[in-house]
């Protein structure tokens, strides 16, 4: 693997999740692959599960983790040819070019504005390191996609499916602040590419790109939607038409054990309780979130080898 | 040993001052016993000390260390059955879970409100790791403990006693901040363990929560107090009966050089020279506060070994 | 070594250059020197390069490493006698020798004010960590000199030197925020303990001070200055005799490929494109920024691996 940024990344999608479970049973089979390999990890965001899942991991292959705050240093300039005299220090050009030489693999992690639909989707944070830097880049959540979580999913999923082809079920919920579209897609590409029965539903004005969800089943009733699902995976989104703002938090969405049914619930983690999802279906035994986080470890595991393995 | 939120936690208090004395003769000597384990270092105050021996006796065990700021992450609900529409946006039950997959033993530092004394008293944060978390916990300073420090004083003045049954004075000291109780309530624990004959004196109105305290003795003259004292630990709290406020701030409580006696002089560190203590105390040869703070390590170190033995 | 706060640490220079480009032709050879040993890299300021590259050159060297951004902790009391009643929580006396219990090594960044020239010329964060700490201490930039980067930047322009004595010119840039003298400082110095033919060129008024200087050849002419140059560092300082004002932001004196001739362009980075220097030189082939960044993890490990060898 040469970088992962997106799922598309990954070149045999049942092959690697299948190697990720490998590792799950022995996480320290390969500690010797990563001798002298340093991880940078580049923060613009906050972050828990990703930052501890990511080190782990790396630590895990015996890479050496060298983590920065980015916004605790200064601000970076990403656009080419500005006279740089207002409050950017550094130019993405010298800093993914300098971070380079001190790292043999970076990690970044850089959400959207939510308010600049375009730029946002030029990813031109993500992008710009892959064009500076000269050494393999992994996405911890950019703009629009967080394929370290996607790829987390497509192992639970696949652990825990008890049918060929089950049916999974992606579901908006309402959620007070406005939260990117990031997780939801990279779900939505990684389900197209796995012998999974997708529907999303989600409020009607809450369409995800069409770029992302091309001919999958989109449903406006949710209770329809979720009918003999085997897998509701329950996100918020802000709006994406009238990008990043927050139109709709009517608690209907919210899910809730009798709407579960007899599915399993996911949730990428952190969730508000009984605003996104009710204290009922966390607590029971359907809910899988445990084992998505801790499939974070494996995904940037088995992300963080194939990487390794190609340099 | 499970855990170690609370000195009650250690069981044998005389074997573990002798191991972790035989460790700092030989620190590197358990240098494999941590191999492919971690600490994960969660912060939600500040640290100096703390940190860094914490940090550094995991690495003398050979263990992985992760460190997150919580507060440089999100904000934290630790009520049960909230609707989470405010300003936090994880429950503890999932962040203790979660973090507990991607360690072997979790620190956690968090200070009391001093505001909301019940709630401070309920150890709310510390407890609700210990209640969710799935791995150790350990205690570094909570809402009304600091378990570490004390058993650092405890292997502080094994190694130093001259006799048998050494006198040991608490001295409150005057401070312009309202600082917790912790560090007091754990050394006083601490000393009851002991074969010390322990005084307590601070200004009338001072007293320390009676459940700590018991029968010690308790004098309000300082002078008398001090008398023929062979340990002297300053150190200020703010008022716990008026619970976490400034009620004094008289500068003669500040220890002096001819208050001390022959006595040593011990405290935890931070310490606010001539409004404490004064110069000509710290810069002696009877103050100890160095080989206190170097204990840190050995405090930590024996705590972790004592846990990785148990896992 | 035992210290690396000044260019005059290095007792052989020759030697040190030579060594490190050894090592840097085989970073891991010496990877068991720093095992068991500890770096404690401390922050008073912000740091990207510094931080990576130290962290970096520490751990080729199989050191731990530990940071703290002391920012994070509290604010350090730096003049003796005083009474802390105010905003400073512990003395450097204290903190200095604590963390020395911790480190082998402490690596210490601090920025100076720009506002009091007497106080910032007295180096007395640095100092009083050289005074009061117990382990070697290294500077990572400090008031007045950054001897990491000088190293640095000596190592580059021996690795690229095509004649026996090169002439280098110091090329003051503007820059819209006050600036440190410190990388300036330093360079100048190493130069004057090279091989080199130095100029220094700025606008009249903006001497360094002539305890650095000395004899240096100074040209306000910028263009009679660059004449034949063979490397040309470029780098901005606030007005040290108007001290850390900011006088002067002539876009003249910015770094052009027409100016640069065929001189090989210098900076320590972070630099503002277009500001302190045009793209076009940036971009070209002249430009050795990335060499000096990639340096600096070569000579920190070169003054860690001396450093150690004396423990």
């Amino acid at each position: 693997m040469k970088k992962y940024t997106n799922i598309k990344d990954i070149s045999n999608l049942q092959e690697t999740i299948k190697e990720a479970i490998l590792l799950k049973m022995n996480p320290f089979e390969f500690s010797d692959l990563g001798k002298h390999k340093t991880l940078v990890m580049l923060f613009f965001n906050a972050s828990l599960r990703t930052r501890l899942s990511t080190e782990k991991a790396a630590k895990n292959l015996g890479m050496n983790v060298m983590i920065l705050n980015v916004n605790d240093a200064w601000n970076l300039e990403f656009e080419d040819g500005t006279i740089m005299n207002a409050n950017t220090s550094e130019h993405i050009k010298e800093a993914a070019q300098v971070i380079s030489q001190y790292a043999d693999v970076i990690a970044v992690r850089a959400f959207p504005s939510l308010t600049d639909k375009q730029k946002d989707e030029s990813e031109f944070v993500m992008n710009s390191f892959v064009k500076h830097a000269t050494v393999p880049i992994i996405n911890m959540e950019s703009a629009t996609a967080h394929p370290l979580q996607a790829l987390a999913d497509a192992i639970t999923i696949t652990e825990l499916t008890e049918k060929p082809k089950p049916k999974v079920v992606l579901s908006w919920a309402p959620h007070p602040k406005a939260l990117p579209q990031a997780v939801a897609n990279s779900f939505v590409e990684m389900m197209q590419n796995m012998d999974v029965d997708l529907t999303i539903t989600h409020p009607e004005g809450y369409e995800l790109s069409e770029a992302i969800t091309k001919n999958t089943t989109i449903n406006h009733n949710q209770e329809d939607a979720l009918k003999d699902a085997d897998f509701v995976y329950v996100k918020n989104w802000s709006n994406y038409k009238d990008y990043g703002k927050v139109l709709n938090q009517d608690e209907n969405w919210m899910m809730t054990k009798s709407k579960l049914g007899k599915a399993k619930f996911m949730h990428c983690l952190p969730v508000r309780r009984n605003v996104v999802v009710e204290d009922a279906v966390l607590d029971s035994e359907q809910s899988v979130v445990m084992q998505q986080a801790n499939n974070r470890t494996f995904s940037a595991q088995i992300v963080l080898k194939q990487i390794l393995e190609d340099l």
